[in-house]
């Protein structure tokens, strides 16, 4: 059975500064048509950072969607200045973390929400993390405003049983660290 | 340090069939103003859904967002005529799946994406399936068509690997999924 639905006509609706939204006319499977609500909204990198008492680096911000703070890993959209996505990562985890990170890892890739948006996020895994020196240090976005915390795997997992973690690729980065710990796949440099 | 931004003024820009899109004004914590974009999406529920053979049950389906064939577990939008996430699930396993499941139980709970939006997902575990005879069987929304694969947690992983499985909370299941498998936590009933 063929899937596909093909584009027939798109209304722009929006362009904002994050996101643009479109209603695009789409020809289904069975020659009918339908409008899909499409949200176009910028790549992201995400990390699991892990220090060298084998606890993660999670960020606490204001997330309005959801008008509550989030725990969530450092994460942020890639800028056009960017080379790669883990280019992104580390400048990242400078602005929101102040490290740096020895080793790198490629996780996986995914879209959060493809059902209405077209997001994708690229989730690394680092860790032997270095404090970087204040001259080192990269200013946050001027709106943007975060503390650090740090979390074992136990408490991480009574935060997700808790509901005090509430960030999808959060809980998909805890639950990849797990596995990889359990399987033995962490890195042991 | 509080985080929270509080809003000031809200800017409905579109109401659609899906989503809703909204400019909100907020008053940062140092007392700046910043813009908000922010998509109202219903919430929705997922599930892990195991048979027999200890394959998991997922659905093939084009997303117009990202104009590809996705394979993702089932899943779908909360009605208002559902009574609970676990009721939505059990008729979108049967719409999607036409099966029903006598084991279930509620793995977590998320935002795919806090960062514009407040869809929430509801993850459920279920197995010990069977087969809807035809006459119990619901109809699928009229502009939705999907087929069926069953995979084992092998091949789970290598299709992720592999990049053919693309889906947020299908990569999110799966590694659920691992995880009860390495820590057998899993029904053996």
């Amino acid at each position: 059975m063929d899937l596909t639905e093909t584009e027939i006509s798109n209304n722009p609706v929006f362009e904002g500064k994050l996101i643009d939204l479109k209603v695009e006319t789409v020809s289904l499977p069975n020659g009918k048509t339908a409008t899909r609500e499409i949200v176009k909204h910028p790549d992201a990198s995400a990390a699991i950072a892990i220090n060298s008492e084998k606890k993660m680096l999670l960020v606490k911000q204001w997330r309005e969607p959801i008008k509550q703070v989030t725990l969530e890993i450092p994460a942020g959209l890639i800028d056009p200045t960017d080379n790669s996505p883990l280019d992104a990562m580390k400048r990242e985890l400078n602005e929101e973390g102040g490290y740096k990170a020895e080793y790198w890892e490629k996780v996986t890739e995914f879209y959060p929400s493809p059902g209405f948006s077209d997001e994708k996020l690229y989730l690394f895994y680092c860790d032997t993390l270095t404090k970087l020196e204040e001259e080192d240090k990269r200013p946050l976005d001027e709106d943007e405003f975060l503390t650090q915390e740090w979390y074992s795997l136990d408490e991480l997992k009574q935060l997700i049983a808790q509901g005090k973690i509430v960030d999808g690729k959060t809980v998909t980065a805890i639950m990849f660290w797990e596995n990889m710990l359990l399987t033995g796949q962490q890195n042991n440099d």
